[in-house]
């Protein structure tokens, strides 16, 4: 029985872990990125920390079935590399592959974060034995991944871009150049836009409010906090979310009929009560045998989502 | 080098076909569909034709390498059965593969019509070339059918329901029990039914109108003829179309980046003006590297999407 890596590789720290080839994790360990002069440190830290666990394990390359990794950027699948991944300083085409596959020995297989976690959470997650699962990450961003009759979607390559399905076409302006995309109200950030916006407009009792016009630091969890006191406003501004997110579901759920789709990211941290809010607009907006069938789930693998997928991502390719 | 027979199963004739295993058509006939007693005679009805047919042609079964056929209702792929194809009155769970692979002694593959119309143009129409296809028909409903990455999309069975994609939170009431589906605006209905809603409100000098107005019948061809001939209504009517399906399209495309979107039916006889109104939209509200790639196309198969999509499900059984 051989083992797998899976790495997965963000601005500030690179995850390692093994994993028997069933997707049970063995060993965890991670290093600082270090990502100066271009990030050009980056894979050769990532080979040297691999062989030198490898060594202080007794193992070798030959007990590796493979590598899997997950990257910000654009990867390229087939090639194995990576361009314009900002937060690694990576402005240049990286050739990953080939360099972490001279300097271990072991075949690697890459594709992009967000898809790595969805695997992960298809793999040994919330939709753990199923072959159609939808992940929604609600981060700094709104992000995404597909699988879908077992298979990952790419499509042409930006498969997935889910935070940017449109919302409401008189919405807010979106980075992306576009108005009304599901970022601009369901991530991190676009849950504090919501109730800025709405607050200026809102006229009641509320301690959200005070905070806002106090000029507080209102975060997400403060927002999902005060709905849960029953503030006024936190609880409209909440509805507003659940409305928006629940739409999005309902309409990514009519074209794919998933088994699940998971919701993670940090936003996601409100727990059953976002799932509550959302699963109530989702069955408003599917189709009756789509919403009768299709589960809305949190996330269940945390930060191993990444590493957990990145080792599927060796199986699916054997 | 074996041939394919295709067949699409309508509620009033089946059309069928023999095609090389490139999918070249070679033969065509049809027969009517007798839905009498239960729709019990369709089954060998077909099985009838094809044996003739094959004799006629000098054939025998083992020039065959499969029998692939598009049915309405409820399909399960797996088990060749179908339930609940009203049109066909069938009611009950008809056992078809076993009944066709037993008179004809050809291996045979199902599959619901709007999925095999969505291979056919993948195989050999306007998304010809393309493993990411996502295909929309504009008929008396809206239905759709999924390819990615080289399969067709099922989910858990109802993949594909693109005309019960919300395009308007606060729209017309849908048959599905829902508000504002894809389908209540652009099935040839929805069109009427968005012409007479603005119709009333309208008040300026308009031949729409006046025949509205005036009890005659107004099809979606009259309408997109009128818009043609710059009638300021019709041009209000299929503006909102376009952003409504263009607004559609463009959440697809966020989800599954395909190379292809391709528009059929026949609300989709208005041509290459409705592919631009549409792609207008579709270029607002697509995901910036989405817009600029996925490409939106009429349907080139007609009437035979149908029979070729049907045999590619033998080929891709194979």
């Amino acid at each position: 029985m051989k083992k797998l890596i899976g790495i997965d590789l963000g601005g500030t720290t690179v995850k390692f872990a093994i994993l028997t080839e069933e997707g049970e994790v063995q060993q965890k360990w991670s290093i600082e990125t270090d990502i100066q002069n271009d990030g050009k440190y980056i894979i050769p830290n990532i080979i040297k920390s691999i062989n030198h666990r490898l060594e202080l394990y007794g193992l070798s390359s030959d007990d590796f079935l493979g590598i899997g990794m997950g990257s910000p950027g654009n990867v390229d699948v087939i090639k194995g590399t990576v361009i314009g991944a900002y937060n690694l300083n990576w402005h240049e085409l990286q050739h990953v592959k080939e360099q972490i596959e001279e300097g271990t020995r072991v075949p690697f297989f890459m594709d992009n974060d967000a898809n790595v976690a969805a695997l992960g959470e298809q793999w040994k997650g919330a939709g753990e034995g199923s072959n159609n699962v939808v992940f929604v990450t609600l981060g700094t961003g709104v992000g995404g991944g597909i699988v879908a009759e077992g298979n990952l979607i790419h499509g042409l390559g930006a498969a997935g871009e889910i935070g940017h399905i449109n919302v409401d076409p008189t919405g807010y302006e979106c980075t992306c150049g576009n108005v009304g995309c599901l970022e601009t109200v369901a991530s991190a950030k676009g849950v504090v836009q919501l109730a800025r916006d709405i607050s200026e407009k809102y006229a009641g009792d509320s301690i959200l409010k005070v905070m806002i016009d106090d000029g507080q630091e209102v975060t997400a969890k403060v927002i999902f906090d005060q709905a849960r006191f029953e503030d006024p406003l936190a609880e409209i501004v909440v509805e507003k979310f659940y409305f928006y997110l629940g739409l999005a579901c309902s309409n990514i759920a009519n074209v794919l009929h998933p088994d699940t789709i998971v919701i993670g990211g940090g936003v996601s941290a409100a727990g059953e009560m976002l799932i509550h809010g959302v699963t109530r607009y989702f069955k408003k907006y599917a189709f009756p045998q789509i919403k009768e069938s299709t589960k809305i789930k949190l996330a269940e693998l945390g930060n191993d989502a990444g590493v957990i997928g990145a080792a599927s991502l060796v199986v699916n390719n054997f």
